[in-house]
């Protein structure tokens, strides 16, 4: 597949300019505002807004950063009229029919940053070769300005080669994967739900340049929650019993949660990691906000990790006498790839020249939130399936450092479209 | 009134024969037969079992030492009918009219020892005069026996005197002080109901021979609570997520218990005495036991501790998914002497040669359960009144080594007499 | 005395420009500029810096905020001169040698505001007559600014009398009284160490308009601590084990905090008023900070309060293996007036027309650390008292629309007056 | 091998004998005596006491249930010659050295019963064919008894066919194995510091009938503690300051136990078992004590399990003011069969008639202190392997109806002999 190369210099000038303007999770509008521009240039038909994401289903979406994003969007170049468009949610779907009649593929790819210091120092090459993150604190350390570099040149290809292929193609661009927060809001819009094939990737991770992992194991089980006890405050000093303490409801939930049992099926989590309660030094805390997140090798054990998290936040509610309120800000779910769809990925990598097709499997040993489209779609009858792009990194993942090798976009690339010829070609 | 000495003698005696046969609370089947014997033989009526206990009132009862206390009491020539005529309760009440119109008063005397192991030593008066406890693990190291032989002797002085009274007199043999116990039942009995007037006493405590303080105060409210988890077991290591850990709810409700604001109001105080909890090193104990108990300086106070306990123990129960049971073990109120009342002491007090009569607030420093009775006498508009017989002792309430300096018996005896004829005589 | 109303304009006025131009505790740069020019202009010697403030004592103070406040003093007419003479700490001391022989009489006035934002209603006086805050966030709602304006008019009516006294004057303006920060700074100074006499006092509090106390009582003692926890951050779902869970540290040192035993000797208290930990919902929490309090009836109690809760800091960083710091942000004792000063304070009080001296133990209900200087004075064998100037106030201290009732101050001068007059006088 | 069957009834009879006669870990010293008797009786030179258990290294050892032990003994045959030579330590070592030059072999069986009632009900085998345990509360209900019947026949067959081997064999019979208690002393000693080889086995477990494992993992590490603390305790009332609350630091010490991180590599557990604290309920609890247990997957796990328990008992001491002593109990420790003795096994057992050698990785799933001399033997440069014989059970190890297929008795003693005559034959 030679032409590939036609669209290398696509591939790299993208995936540069998008690491310039990095946006964080549900604040991505210049950036879907770019999306929807330029697949709309090769000819797809873009929905956007509540078409592809369900507000009732949104996970960890902050409406005040929200609305700083817009501004910022606005100033940026992004018209009033496409801001409309978006209804306030970010992301986009880009569909293209052959026409003729075959099956349903959709393709996800995510696009948001993290908020990370990128490096200034010269041996970082985004900043001796000019496309640092122009906006400080936040970077795309993690890989997803190459995704969608990756998701602009396959929706370019395939345009191009339209007429050789049967069926139709849905390109999902997801909003806010990090923190597991986007894909909830996306699979519940339905908008994958006719996809009669699911594909969805990750650039580097445990793989070296070169290698790619075909059957991906450990994608953790995840709920991500906020907790929220309201007590009521009173003088320490003069009447301490008139309190109702919500540091002491969180700290004593705290306290239990590290201690929920050890699962005996298997891998299980628990952090808290943030807790912020109180107003004055002399005041009983009113107020308690805890960031937490369980985990499970499978999705039996994060709920049972969930529940036993939630009878406790109620029971130290109950103990204390304060109010509580539990918030769901991401969720990410286990996958198994369907083996149809790993043979596919097999032949797809395998006929790249280089690669080493690992099928062993290797730990993703994080969570992944297209999972939960993934398994939707299973849900639904269709076949579903990740892989991992293997690219040498200097640095770690959400690291100040982080980069990819740019040769793996090519390899990526390539890998795509087989996989996309392999299932749609007439 | 001279004539006190001839009770001299018996009231000695009594107290000595009584001390070698201690018997804890609701066990004074022994005990009780004897009063009732004794007091039938001054030619009063009494009553006892549900009479004068109310079954459905009483506090820290165990059936299993019930049962065991009436074997003894068998296999020591109580008879069966007797103990059919108890109904399986302790403690009586002797009344005698007068025939003469009159108030009715009530007048309350405790009846249980605790459970410590006597000294033998020389130096301990009650063995080398040969009547310390025949019952090993028990002794009257509170001074009931010696409040009992004052009752008796009482009721055989006013049985003496019956033509110069008025009214009616009421004598409470109580079970189960120890523990706060036994006077929630009595009073909810209804026996000291129609009581005008309510005296009782503790012997030594806080004054010395020759002392009787009319105005003690430091009655601490208080309620003794058992608290059982119920959780479900599992193997430690096989299976720990299978558990419901009974432990894990006991151990997080002391720490929050020990928590428990302190209250502007005045003192408070809290206390888990005990905690049992487990089977085996490897499996997820199911169940745990805790002893403990609340005190307040005031009734609201005390509630205040009470209530927050609650809610803590039941949010333990439902963070950890166990089953809980409060049992309210033991009980007592704070008490003011009603000012008629202390009258009648000072000059009762004041009439006996050699007596000093404090009526400084003397603080009391522990709890008593006659209080119970005459805070229900109070609420009926009936006058109460406790208390102090000072009284010499060469070592602590509850050690091996109490003992009272008996010549405070004689003292004892005239203020009660006294009290009883400024309240009763013609 | 009646002279005293020549003072009566220079106090409102005083007051209400100072009013419009509250600092917080250590940051009172133009505040002690202030009233270094006016003490300077009646003829006072004034010290300054360290020679009031020992360094090494100062409690709570903040350098980030203290350069802030010097800026801004700068920025309103406060010259370079004047802030170097300063050395970055606020107060001063104001000295007046009659040049006869007598005692030496040492009277402190506090200087700082506390961080509320001032109402700008119109029932709210200072705002109706235009002498509100002109510092968002901050406001004179303690009444130091009457105390200043008392203290200023004080010294100028001694200057004014100065040959009709003996002995010596010592004005100390003492910075951040809020939090109990300051005076143990100025007491370590030694500036008040050759006191024969101690003289201060609050405005307002549980007294009306026309009311002195004179013995008051309930001066808390309190010591004020910022505990920090530092451990190790680590992914919470790759390698929990790696962490040192500061979070974890903190948390069981709070539970256990609340728990600190009830001492049987009189009132303790305990408050963990903040609690900030963890920085990402994936990381485990390597750091930790609470805000604190303990206070107790008497200096033992608070004592004991403190030492046990460092018992508890200190084993919970051993427990979860983490770093500790504690620092002490503040402190105050308790205080006993002298008997001799609280004569003078009877007379002085007395004397002026419409006031009621209370001189039953009124409940002070708080924590003032002029304790610490008067302990200091007492035990360098001085005389010290503390007396409350009854004011009606619309609203309780520390909030938006606290106030003053304006006609307190020229009662409260007179008192002073009389006060020092008595003291000092030929 | 034909002639193993020559052993048969050797076989059922004495493990029918020892199961009447069950004794718990350490107080084998009946046990021990018919083992000692027996093994001279078969030409073998044996010794006991402190020649074959190191008393420093002892865990889990009650003085005085040991001395209750030796009573029984006593009362039930044992000279007190025979006990003398024991040294108040049970098990013991039979050496056969053939004289030729050749390796020495270590095999080792272990001889304690469990605190168990046997189950009378008839379709009990034991119970109905009369060899029930003769001991209430005592049962070989792990096979024991059937492990020192092997050991017992596999001595008297390699007595009997001494002239074909060479070099050494030496029977470890351990005590107290249940606990995971006696290696450690048995592995001190150094008797089996001279074995190139050394071998162990476990009937039943997770195989069946005709099974033999010979590739076991998941011997879980683990460590057995017994934690104590030591307070002081005060009337709970009166000055409840003045105690140093001993339960308080066991909860707190519970609660952060349970919080003890899961480890990134594996598996850990962590179990507090048993509970007791305090005395009165309303006396401070001056004593606590915790029977707990930590495992791990791997000895480094094991080992991050303990040291997070021991900083967090020890923090919890200094923060409540209490002494702590922490007593190990128990151990074992993970093992990897010697790739060389795996061979061995699979020959030995796949000679037997009717065995199914499982060489696929199955689940131990439980501690054994095999591993403890197992490892020992590795650390000195020997090989060594630990393997299972299955046997149909009706119940679960442990349980009252616990009974083995004694027909897996044969089965053993061919495979064991193979093993033997493997490595030892001339």
């Amino acid at each position: 597949m030679s032409d590939i190369c036609a669209y290398h210099d696509q591939l790299i000038n993208v995936r540069r300019h998008l690491h310039t303007m990095p946006e964080e999770g549900w604040c991505e509008f210049r950036t879907t505002a770019y999306l929807i521009e330029t697949l709309r240039g090769y000819g797809y038909e873009v929905l956007t807004g509540t078409k592809v994401i369900d507000p009732e289903s949104c996970l960890g979406r902050n409406p005040k950063l929200v609305e700083a994003a817009q501004q910022y969007a606005l100033e940026n170049g992004v018209s009033q009229a496409m801001l409309d468009e978006m209804e306030g949610f970010t992301g986009c779907c880009a569909v293209m029919d052959t026409g003729r009649p075959g099956p349903t593929l959709a393709v996800r790819f995510d696009i948001d940053c993290i908020p990370v210091q990128e490096s200034h120092e010269p041996d970082h090459k985004p900043a001796k070769e000019g496309f640092v993150s122009e906006r400080p604190g936040f970077m795309h350390a993690c890989g997803h300005d190459a995704h969608m570099s990756t998701g602009l040149a396959l929706a370019h290809w395939f345009a191009d080669h339209k007429d050789e292929m049967k069926g139709r193609i849905k390109f999902l661009f997801q909003p806010a994967e990090e923190g597991v927060r986007g894909a909830a809001g996306m699979a519940a819009s339905g908008i994958a739900d006719d996809a009669d094939f699911f594909l969805a990737a990750h650039i580097a991770m445990m793989c070296k340049s070169g290698e790619v992992s075909i059957k991906p194991y450990g994608f953790l089980c995840t709920t991500k929650l906020d907790v929220t006890y309201q007590g009521a405050p009173a003088h320490a000093g003069v009447e301490p019993n008139a309190g109702k303490n919500a540091m002491a409801a969180a700290c004593n939930a705290f306290v239990q949660l590290l201690g929920i049992p050890r699962h005996g099926s298997g891998m299980s989590r628990i952090n808290v990691g943030q807790l912020t309660a109180g107003e004055g030094r002399n005041v009983i805390p009113s107020k308690a906000v805890m960031k937490m997140e369980v985990r499970g090798e499978t999705a039996e054990i994060n709920t049972y990790m969930y529940e036993r998290a939630v009878d406790i936040i109620k029971g130290c509610a109950i103990a204390q006498g304060c109010e509580y309120k539990i918030e769901k800000m991401g969720e990410a779910v286990d996958l198994i790839n369907d083996e149809e769809m790993v043979e596919v990925l097999r032949k797809a990598a395998g006929a790249v020249k280089g690669v080493t097709v690992r099928d062993d499997p290797m730990n993703f040993g994080g969570s992944e939130d297209a999972t939960i489209i993934a398994r939707r779609v299973q849900a639904k009858g269709g076949k579903a399936a990740f892989f991992v792009l293997g690219a040498d990194r200097p640095s770690g993942h959400h690291t100040a450092k982080f980069d990819v090798d740019e040769k793996a976009l090519d390899t990526g690339l390539e890998v795509w479209a087989n996989a996309v010829t392999a299932l749609l070609a007439k």
